[in-house]
């Protein structure tokens, strides 16, 4: 049995109840480093694999993830596949569900909190809102380097007129930002980006869709971030006063302090 | 202090551990029916008071709700806003937050997990995959009555051509369905209706954009569903013989089989 388990944007809390246990079960947690190291330093040594590396150090092929499921369940194993956020929101889960269909492994799905959403939340900002927009698409800034061409259409994204949450768009932000505005959208358009979600180290960077790449330079946002397009991002600043989630207060470019981690 | 809290799509166990320890913390817990009688009932009935409801049986307008976590705060409370699911996924959570930061009060956002992409994954569908899509879409099917057209653009969302989830959409089901075809969406494209996911009582229905009004009403789907239009949906057909699921292996029209909820 083999269960897909998604761990959330990094704060132990915000693991589901259901993870928490399935960990604690598990005969084998199989992860890489996207759970992040509070949750993967929660798990007991001898009982977790990190199949995000190859012991040369390089990356391991999803193949050998698909593998290692499969022949570990044939062991009568119970495995947890810990996967960052939700397993299938831009996670390749859905690959590893469908090799574990194939190979007549049976298996659970657990959901995870992705980031996408509860990055911008605890940073103040709601993906949706009545009086702002009526959908709210997520796309991944960070493609397959295969695909022969952009196989996210920005200009259709920006007709939505709904909030745009791009995963993993950190590097390539000065090419979507500039998409968007080609393709129509206001360069007065607020915009968030918000590093490591929910970790102690988490920061905050606020602008425009034709400022952000100089705030993120400035700020020398890196990844891992969620990047936030869309009136709601400017919520932040209306209610940042009074926002007291544990790290969603600290300033950008503040560094993390343990004792607010604690509280 | 106010704490606004996802409460997931409905299994406790997708609570999240600290939604879980607020829970169990909190002096009140305001809910409405959301979160689901699970939910709920775990919490005791001195420590909850359902604004959902009036007195008389009526819906409570937002402002009550909005006054009486204001109120509550101010009399030293410690309360936890409990709403279905995450609390800025179509929840009017960004209304609330809103509102205590204009009373000064001060609060914390607890994301939840949102059964547009749990409903979805519990069915066995990855609501993003690299083969068939690189982005996905949240709409509301249930529109602010007072909005004089719909603010939601069926014509740029079928252009995204990524997967689209519909909350709170099988009612109009007929009618998006159609501005989907219109908006030149293939007929064949796999849909998914999920009703109460993660619910003992779930189930699945999958049909195509031309079938899936009819399979909405031969299997008597009902509200609170969502619904996945994408080729991802057509997922669950390839993998659902090995998925264990407490309720996800239900086939459509299978009554909840409470052996099954307590495995």
């Amino acid at each position: 049995m083999v269960y897909l388990v998604g761990s959330g944007p990094g704060d132990p809390e915000l693991l589901t109840v259901k993870a928490k246990r399935l960990l604690s079960e598990a005969d084998v947690v199989l992860h890489d480093k996207l759970p992040g190291p509070e949750i993967i330093g929660q798990i007991p040594e001898e009982r977790r694999e990190d199949v995000g590396k190859r012991a040369g150090g390089e990356w391991t092929p999803q193949e050998y993830t698909n593998h290692r499921m499969v022949e570990l369940a044939r062991e009568g194993k119970t495995v947890v596949r810990l996967k960052g956020g939700d397993p299938f929101v831009f996670g390749r889960g859905g690959e590893e569900m469908e090799h574990l269909a194939e190979s007549g492994v049976p298996f659970e799905v657990v959901p995870g909190i992705t980031s996408a959403i509860a990055g911008a939340g605890v940073a103040g900002i709601p993906v949706t809102h009545r009086d702002h927009t009526s959908s709210v698409s997520f796309v991944t800034g960070h493609e397959d380097p295969t695909k022969e061409e952009s196989a996210v259409d920005w200009e259709a994204l920006a007709a939505t007129g709904g909030t745009l949450v791009v995963l993993m768009g950190v590097g390539k932000l000065p090419d979507y930002a500039a998409a968007l505005r080609d393709a129509g959208m206001d360069g007065e358009t607020p915009v968030a980006l918000v590093e490591r979600a929910t970790w102690p180290e988490m920061r905050v960077a606020t602008g425009t869709l034709d400022t952000i790449v100089d705030v993120r330079d400035a700020e020398g946002i890196e990844p891992p971030a969620i990047t936030v397009i869309g009136d709601v991002a400017a919520t932040r600043d209306r209610v940042v006063e009074f926002l007291r989630n544990r790290t969603g207060e600290l300033p950008a470019g503040t560094p993390a302090d343990p004792e607010v981690r604690e509280g």
